[in-house]
């Protein structure tokens, strides 16, 4: 992409833009200043985006605006992100803009796995084919731009920081380091291996192992960042959601602006499913689509509050201590985002269903044969797909979008261990491992037949 | 992308598009033939489009309809190589496409690493963000969908096989699972890995280890593939040259056709660069672009022997046993593909040059604290470009563009071992592993600031 802007640039508007309380308090809060939860009440906050001055603009308007833009050379449109920029942070001068082409990743036509399944209009969103390999790039982007903004206008922000050991950390370390911001990983000390740490550790992140556990953590973070000089970037952060709603925006777009039936979607912290609902409403609202998508959020049968919660009619949000599970992405027992998802599935007839760790593994070897290449959390996603044909609410015409959240590559030692029969409660039905075999073509020729009879 | 065709198909015409022969030998052979080298000298064939019929359309024509199929959502055009179908295979048919959207990757912009080595207009081409995390998914979707072809056409084809350990296993298998086509991977028994191999383990092909070194497996093969009932996607195969010589083409486009000033790309069997050098060709006779890049092929110093013949002004083939490398891709010493880099070096006024493993490791480590996560063959043209701009060849106005081959996710061991400094030869001065601290927001503040005031 050449960095040459030739698209007149919307007027400022810190007025229609703006954080506020996701739980209804009035104040308003500038997108650049340094909150992260409500002064009142201490909820989440969420970017609002007023609705009357997106509608100077006809939906046919937007949908055009928005097809012209993709893979566009013209900076910074050609990304995923930013080729949505009205909707996303509209006050951010190009030259902060901190971004890698995120977006644009290939909805993926699941022709021989849905017909296998009955369901042949199946198609998987493979957001894992990005610069970090996780859909965490598409929010990373957004916080890093608004920070690196923020720096300009002389805010004294030194450094962005998080806790985690995942895909969080990987896309805060490489867009941090793209844009030359330092920043800095918190985790406890003793749990985490340099392979897990890689991609920060490279990006030049400063790693910090501490003698504590994730909560302790949290605590020290907390108080490091308290004058403000290092900005947060925590679940809490809602910036983060404003990209990651992209992502439904993207699917429709890539329907040609149709909704589908279904989208199944992996979730723990819940942030993500909230910026999926978040992105269809906008849509509705300004009339670019006329239905809503059934959302279903895919849990871990080992990590499973928000589908006890669901179970329940949410009357209540359940917390509990997740256990051991292979996609530990998600593996969260009290999910942060818990009140913007319920409303996700309660506007939407949506679902909460789980998987086990043994229909996981399965859901994601199964799916590998037919040319993907799934991480564990997608594997959730599957097995719960499985589950809804089993159960027959997802019919044979219906069309179903599954969110893949990360590259598999990311989850080779998930899948090294499978394919040797080597992971704890789960049977390798799909194990494939190499043949031994002397070097005599007759012998060669005879065991390529004997598989190919099959 | 949705799979209907709205496009009016090009005619099918064999008769301008055919393999021949690249010594000369006169006969044509239908690219829907199994047939891998000239039935009359055994030499390599290549697939030639004869240019008449091509220039029925105007350049800016070209350009035009390129442009208009960028990330489009009309099957196939949204793939980066078969948006480019009529100068690929135009007698393929929609419905043997095996397409999973390949190109269409990031040129990234290198603001930073570029502005630290003095040529601020430098850019990354990121091939690795793709379905199978290397630049090898161009040229497979080709040879897959011609056999998907040859296949419908009734030709007895039962399986793809290929002797690789790395990115080509990868990327066969992947597309073969998902054209639903078995393939075969044969490799030496006892030197590789289930998680070297996890890619086309997971993807089902059949992996078979032979007691044998690489070279019996190549002999196995040729036995075994005799009866052309097993096609064979080995480096002679030119029609992934096909696939894999978009990518010059899109970094043209991805400038708004403007050619760079030089293109460096890691070789070691020669057929990436005997590519890109194909794409600029077509350009040019077409009229797209008026001058070439110069190309810059990067070999790792312990498996050189392009270099070495360079160095010899190429008098002759050099052929000598590649020593280890990070860099395993392009151990290489006896490269398939030289006579077609040959002509691409000195039709370009091009270059060969080297780089050490403690070169390549450095130059991949500095890259990645700007953002990127660059794979050890990536670092062998980082570390050449270094070298090219120290000896002045490379000046601080020149567009430079660097082939990334590969998704650092595939090497991360790599990066571990370097940042742990456990590599032989290589000195880890940019090694940036975790600091250990106990659970004090005092001490954890004054590291944070001893590192912020550096």
């Amino acid at each position: 992409m050449l960095s040459s802007a030739v698209e007149p640039k919307q007027a400022i508007d810190n007025q229609t833009v703006y954080f506020r309380c996701i739980a209804g308090c009035s104040a308003k809060h500038s997108l650049f200043d340094v909150i992260y939860t409500c002064p009142s009440c201490g909820s989440l906050l969420e970017v609002h985006h007023e609705r009357e001055p997106l509608k100077e603009r006809s939906a046919d308007q937007w949908k055009q605006l928005f097809d012209s833009r993709i893979s566009t050379t013209r900076w910074p449109y050609g990304s995923g992100v930013w080729g949505l920029r009205e909707w996303v942070i509209p006050a951010l001068a190009d030259e902060n803009v901190v971004s890698m082409f995120e977006g644009n990743t290939n909805l993926f036509w699941a022709d021989r796995l849905g017909k296998q399944l009955g369901v042949p209009d199946l198609w998987i969103k493979l957001c894992g084919n990005s610069h970090t390999g996780s859909f965490k790039d598409l929010g990373m982007t957004v916080l890093v731009s608004v920070v690196k903004q923020m720096i300009a206008q002389g805010k004294p922000i030194k450094a962005v920081a998080c806790a985690s050991t995942g895909d969080t950390s990987a896309a805060l370390a490489a867009y941090a380091a793209y844009a030359g911001i330092p920043s800095v990983i918190f985790l406890p000390a003793g749990k985490v291996s340099t392979a897990q740490l890689i991609q920060p550790v490279a990006n030049g992140a400063q790693v910090l192992a501490l003698d504590t556990d994730f909560d302790g953590c949290m605590k020290i973070v907390k108080e490091v960042t308290q004058d403000n000089s290092i900005y947060l970037a925590n679940s809490m952060n809602s910036l983060r959601i404003e990209g990651q709603k992209t992502v439904g925006i993207e699917i429709v777009r890539q329907f040609d602006w149709d909704v589908p039936d279904w989208i199944i979607i992996p979730v723990g912290n819940l942030g993500n499913i909230s910026a999926l609902y978040k992105g269809f409403k906008l849509m509705m609202d300004l009339g670019l689509i006329n239905r809503m998508p059934r959302l279903v959020a895919a849990q871990a049968a080992q990590a499973n509050p928000f589908y006890e919660a669901f179970k329940q009619g949410f009357k209540a949000k359940v917390s509990k201590t997740a256990g051991d599970t292979l996609a530990s992405a998600i593996r969260i027992g009290d999910p942060v985002s818990y009140d913007k998802a319920t409303k996700a599935i309660l506007e939407t007839d949506g679902i909460v269903e789980q998987a086990t760790e043994n229909e996981l593994a399965a859901a994601a070897a199964e799916a590998d044969l037919t040319g993907m290449f799934t991480c564990p959390h997608t594997g959730v996603a599957l097995a719960v797909l499985k589950k809804l044909i089993q159960q027959g609410l997802i019919k044979s015409s219906d069309r179903t979008v599954v969110i893949s959240t990360a590259h598999g590559l990311k989850f080779t030692d998930f899948k090294v261990k499978y394919h040797e029969s080597r992971l704890a409660d789960v049977t390798s039905q799909y194990a494939n491992p190499a043949v031994h075999l002397p070097a005599d073509a007759d012998v060669v020729q005879a065991e390529i037949q004997k598989r190919l009879r099959h």
